[in-house]
């Protein structure tokens, strides 16, 4: 049992590692799913093989018949014909040896009793090999560093996100699609995505496994609609959390929602009454929505902790330091995160180059005169305060003095400060163009306050939760010089 | 008494609607506040005179040593000189019969005890007179109907909105910046904005007396940081928001936002315990931060009120309508919005358009396979069933099948459904285009599902007040058909 465990979780891997892929169902015309696919496989690195039984070439390649035929050995089976078709295409490739298969097709457990039928029919071919199964009713996989794209949305309106340190894992596949699309918009780069769909083998269990040990990965975020079985999922993160953040978006958290969750998916959604307890004592971030999802997930990827919860507010703009006073205080978002009181030492050297009208207290307010050398001067300035323990960097970017530069200056702190530095840029067409400017450094922006304080709330918790396993104060030292 | 207060309400209007204007302080040097405010008064419709002591000419253009020069009547002086200098031009104003005054010029209370001299110095000596006075310490004013601009932020940062029903009032001349730059991109219209700066003389209550009456504004948004008096605040908005919903965001709401409120702007904020109640008690939607207020402030001007808690929610994501079912259902968000039942018939009449894997319960999933006419059909469905009072329309904009028709029947939906309807579309590029076109149309469309779901439930908020003051049934029918 255990040697067939080890070897499943093996043979995981080739569902985003895989050497060689067949596509089942592909096809030349590109309006069908088979066609799609065919074509954006065609980045692939690996060897790729068509397998169509009507077709006898597509763009001018020979196609197989049944997998069967394919000389060769194959990895992965991408999967999209007819759901009665399915079966047969999986006793095919339990016969060539295929290490893993995506089943993209829909008509299975989503549309009721008869599809229930087929999965459980496909259930029992795979149930003594080790074949896995990804699906079905899934977009299937996408892995930038191998040119992996089994997704059969167009590109044209749903862009694909670059390469990055966030695998992402969604039983969602219309939130995916919105959620891939955004993140490409905002330059948050992906290890892999990979889509659920009904969960008939492959479930969110083993995506934890797979991305455990996964080195591209650093952070994991899965958007899940039903929980297969809680108490493996809690453990496995106990395990990961020390090392990988994990947020976990479970969707259907009311009961209205819940049966949502079912009747979009067929899987029963659990009530979620304990679970936020029990998501927090093994280190889980919960995440509300997509937006959260996304915004956690980015900023644990691309900031570090923060290990305290004085935060230092560094504006050009009085009144946005008044409204992040009241989000960092407030519990029901800061969630015990509250204001720095600067040092007197600190006050004094912010004086030094600051304007007499500025405000030396927290929110530190450069006003409307703030030059790009200010703001380099008031984030050094916190950094090396005892009393800060992360900074909410806030400018009005439309005042007139500060230039491109506070870009630079503003990915250097965000980089190298010592502790961990959100940014939130509020207006139009200008500041969308430095949002993207700064988004494309590899620095994530809020464009609203109330995101960029529970960003980094979650810093805080995080933070919080790894003193905690690391035994607190030693680790804290470490991560601070 | 009676009079002077009526004068004075009058003379208010010259703020926003002035025949002539003095720019004290003009000067020919763009990089100057005085030559910034010159520039972009160009634009004003009436007439406007220079004032400068120092210079002949401005652009080829005679200057006048004072305003008692100017050899015509004068409704409105904006003052843009060294604070010490201003007293002296305020006596100017008064021997002139200015009906209005804006001290643009920082200086005051703002910065301690100096300041607050120079203030009362001020205040005595206009309070016999009936000039009123806005500022000092603030951006001014901005009424796009006749091109009058007194802000002296660059147009290439910080864009100005077009003419729209919504008046927004600003005691943060930085947040103005943002939230206007913000509004120009989302195609947001105002009719004027005053910035309240100091707060010497007008104050919050006289812009609730000035728009009251205003016929070019349909709601009124303010942003507060300290209130100056609260029982008339309360009297105002309870004649106004029968007819005209007003929002306020209090920023300071926290001990340590009142405090840096204090710091900000010299103004001492109260502590807002029992103020949510009585807000609430005379129609007043409170706004937590600039996002919530620019959101319930477009909501409430472009759309109509929500007669009963029951949403519906038509999407051709799946997993977007749990997650919309999760928030609706979810008090601290919905605050009270449920998920409608969607009646038998409607379910028949859906079924008759829909593929058969659709979901016609509630969230209504159109799926993945929907076009342009699905979406009409079924906008057109939940608008005619009794159990439905307010619609999310939250497509999958990412799928193959819908085109840029859905912009147009989104926007006949959204101006013409007997039922108030707000859109919410994520993702990336494209999707940015169709919301920009959306936009431009006057649909406001929510990036966000939360900020949809805030938005919806402010509609509600709007038309249980209204029920509640114009006795409920008799105003529904008439508002329903």
């Amino acid at each position: 049992m255990l040697a067939s465990k080890q070897k499943k979780k093996k043979y995981l891997s080739y569902l985003i590692r895989p050497r060689s892929i067949a596509l089942v169902g592909a096809s030349a015309n590109k309006s069908k799913i088979g066609g799609i696919i065919w074509s954006y496989l065609q980045s692939f690195s690996g060897k790729k093989y068509p397998v169509n039984i009507k077709q006898e070439t597509i763009d001018g390649i020979r196609t197989y018949n049944r997998i069967i035929d394919i000389p060769e050995e194959v990895d992965l089976a991408i999967i999209a014909v007819p759901a009665k078709n399915v079966p047969s295409v999986i006793d095919d490739c339990i016969e060539k040896n295929v290490k893993a298969a995506i089943i993209i097709s829909s008509g299975f457990s989503e549309i009721g009793e008869q599809g229930k039928k087929l999965e459980d029919e496909i259930k029992n071919k795979i149930s003594s090999t080790n074949l896995v199964v990804l699906g079905p009713n899934t977009l299937g996989v996408y892995v930038p560093s191998i040119g992996l794209d089994s997704m059969f949305v167009v590109k044209e309106k749903s862009r694909r996100p670059g390469k990055g340190p966030i695998a992402y894992i969604s039983q969602s596949g219309a939130s995916a699609v919105g959620f891939m699309d955004m993140a490409e918009y905002h330059h948050y780069g992906i290890s892999a995505f990979v889509g659920l769909g009904n969960k008939l083998d492959v479930n969110e269990n083993d995506m934890l496994e797979l991305f455990c040990d996964e080195k591209d990965t650093k952070v994991i975020c899965m958007h899940l609609e039903s929980i297969v079985d809680g108490q493996r999922l809690l453990k496995l993160c106990k395990k990961i959390t020390p090392s990988k953040p994990v947020i976990i978006l479970k969707a259907g958290r009311s009961e209205a929602g819940a049966r949502a969750a079912m009747l979009h998916t067929g899987s029963m959604a659990k009530p979620s009454q304990a679970m936020d307890g029990a998501f927090k004592q093994v280190g889980i971030i919960k995440a509300n929505d997509m937006l959260e999802l996304f915004d956690y997930s980015r900023i644990l990827a691309y900031q570090k902790p923060m290990f305290g919860p004085n935060v230092a507010v560094v504006t050009s703009g009085g009144g946005y330091g008044v409204i992040a006073t009241d989000y960092i205080e407030d519990s029901s978002v800061g969630g015990g995160l509250r204001m720095a009181e600067i040092s007197i030492r600190s006050k004094e050297k912010l004086r030094e180059k600051l304007p007499g009208f500025a405000s030396v207290n927290n929110p530190i307010d450069l006003t409307g005169n703030v030059t790009d050398e200010m703001f380099d001067h008031a984030f050094n300035v916190v950094n090396e305060d005892e009393n800060v323990d992360g900074i909410l960097s806030f400018p009005l970017i439309q005042t007139p003095l500060t230039t491109d530069k506070l870009v630079e200056i503003t990915e250097w702190w965000f980089k190298n400060g010592k502790k961990p530095m959100v940014p939130c840029i509020i207006g139009g067409s200008y500041s969308e163009e430095v949002i993207r400017k700064l988004e494309a450094r590899g620095v994530p922006v809020f464009p609203d306050i109330r995101r960029a304080v529970l960003s980094l709330r979650v810093l805080y918790e995080r933070g919080k939760y790894l003193m905690k396993v690391k035994k607190g104060e030693k680790f804290k030292f470490e991560k601070r010089e």
